[in-house]
């Protein structure tokens, strides 16, 4: 189980090498939700966003020697980044199993911070098998995207942060999830520091596996979401993070894509933040369901800013359409 | 003349009120440039630029009597929005002399703000006339957008912060200018904290009236410049802010549009913040005339973020050319 105190020992390694990202509040944002809004801007985190703490975490918790033949990670997303950041900040070798069309920034993002990128067809190969012949290979150890202590103790350290810097007590958090790593870690910090608080997981409405495990009582597998939400487009949470979304969760909110639209227009044009779609998921979330939040003091992460500035304006413009 | 007692007075005026902030760093940024880069983010200031420091100042230096008979302000940008958001503060009136052809989401920020818009056609009518006929019939206090201490000295305030939040002495200051106001009050508070620093004033390469009036030992008046710099598209600086920079500025960094939009594209993909071709003009002349600061520990000003989704995406497309 994951426990406070692996959050804890993940936010000492942390310590200066992350950054302790602002808490922004805005009167026109607090005005338009009807509640007081307390932003944790994760995509001013190192590489833009959250997954940094993670990925750092896990490959510090791996030891010298558990690093020695090097990292493997298989992400279409922020996590390649992350743990290719990562094992770059530890000296170790990394490599990325990504989807052969994975945003060419992505890909060139990856490689940047030093790591091998292996890629394969997301259509007709299975990522984990290609991950697997890595670690068989080479010997590597493998730092899975969110089902992996380490790596949701380090997500849990956003939580952390948004409670100590915070000037009032909150009453509710929400946080965006796609496998469940981030709100699961957010989670047991949440309710160890703030007992009473209510923790919400943030889906897209057309990718709502989350919330028709919990409601099941068992995890379900859906289809590959049609959502803008990148990095909300896993099929299934995990099974280590489901038994704690199960015990902590106040409940899941799901959000239209469109709402995502409209939220990320507004943290550009009124906050003058870049914020990606699955990083907006939760704070249109909390716009769509205002009414349950009225006059409350609510915490909401802006899980990640990693939109190029022509996907950002397609999404504007309806070039790219909502699901 | 302008003293630091006179900045460190609206210093006072401006704590609560205005927010202190943010000063930002990047390594990516540092790697680019060749230098220790402090980037102050006057893009997340309340109405999103700077001006809120001067106006707000300003209108709170006039005192209850002052105020009394509501202000007056010319301006087709962001000081518009600052004192019309700084009167309705104080609780008195305002009313904003502002091109026909603004763009409309500033005639409406305006507006929102509680002011009264009078609109002018800014080919054939002189904006300073209309505003002098609004002073003489209601007995408002115009409040000028540069040349004016109190606005300077409000402006100052950047300056204080900057150095106060910055880690190390600062070698060079950059801020931008299109009536000198800004800078001005900059280098005041800047020479006067750290003996020694050289600060330097921005502007678009086809914009470059203070460069010229600096050569010509006199204040030179150009054409409207063509640039996509909105803010800094004014013919002429200020007699009072002329001496100011005469006496203290290093020198004046020009540089073309096409390197401030390459900075704005940075600064969304790299840094997530959204800044407006004006805020980016004084980081995209650091990066224009990098090789003068290699090894430095420089303060940039990103001085507003009031720029559409649309316009950023016409800029970023190439559909609004660059000058």
């Amino acid at each position: 189980m994951l426990t406070f105190s692996d959050i804890e020992a993940a936010a000492a390694r942390l310590k200066g090498v992350a950054h302790r990202t602002p808490v922004i509040t805005s009167r026109t944002l607090d005005a338009l939700i009807g509640a007081r809004v307390y932003l944790k801007a994760e995509n001013l985190q190192r590489m833009g966003a959250f997954k940094f703490r993670g990925g750092y975490n896990a490959v510090s918790a791996l030891g010298e020697a558990g690093r020695a033949r090097g990292v493997v990670a298989f992400s279409s997303g922020n996590h390649a980044q992350a743990v290719a950041l990562a094992a770059q900040l530890h000296g170790c070798a990394a490599t990325i199993v990504m989807p052969a069309d994975a945003p060419a920034s992505k890909l060139a993002a990856t490689r940047g911070y030093g790591a091998e990128v292996i890629t394969y067809d997301r259509y007709t190969e299975d990522r984990a098998a290609v991950a697997r012949t890595v670690v068989e290979s080479r010997g590597a150890a493998l730092i899975p995207p969110f089902d992996y202590y380490p790596v949701m103790a380090g997500q849990g350290t956003t939580a952390i942060e948004l409670i100590e810097d915070a000037p009032e007590p909150l009453d509710a958090l929400i946080a965006c999830t796609g496998g469940g790593g981030f709100v699961s870690g957010c989670a047991v910090a949440a309710t160890h520091l703030t007992p009473g608080i209510e923790v919400f997981a943030s889906e897209p409405e057309l990718g709502n596996d989350i919330q028709q495990s919990l409601a099941a009582g068992h995890i379900v597998t859906i289809d590959v979401p049609r959502t803008i939400c990148d990095g909300q487009q896993t099929q299934s949470c995990g099974t280590l993070t489901f038994p704690i979304m199960q015990a902590l969760l106040a409940g899941v909110l799901t959000v239209p894509d469109a709402v995502v639209v409209q939220m990320m227009r507004f943290l550009f044009e009124r906050m003058k933040l870049v914020v990606e779609p699955s990083g907006a998921n939760a704070l249109a979330s909390l716009f769509h369901h205002r009414d349950r939040f009225a006059g409350k003091r609510v915490g909401v992460t802006l899980s990640g800013g990693n939109v190029s500035v022509e996907r950002f304006a397609a999404l504007m413009s309806g070039a790219e359409p909502a699901g």
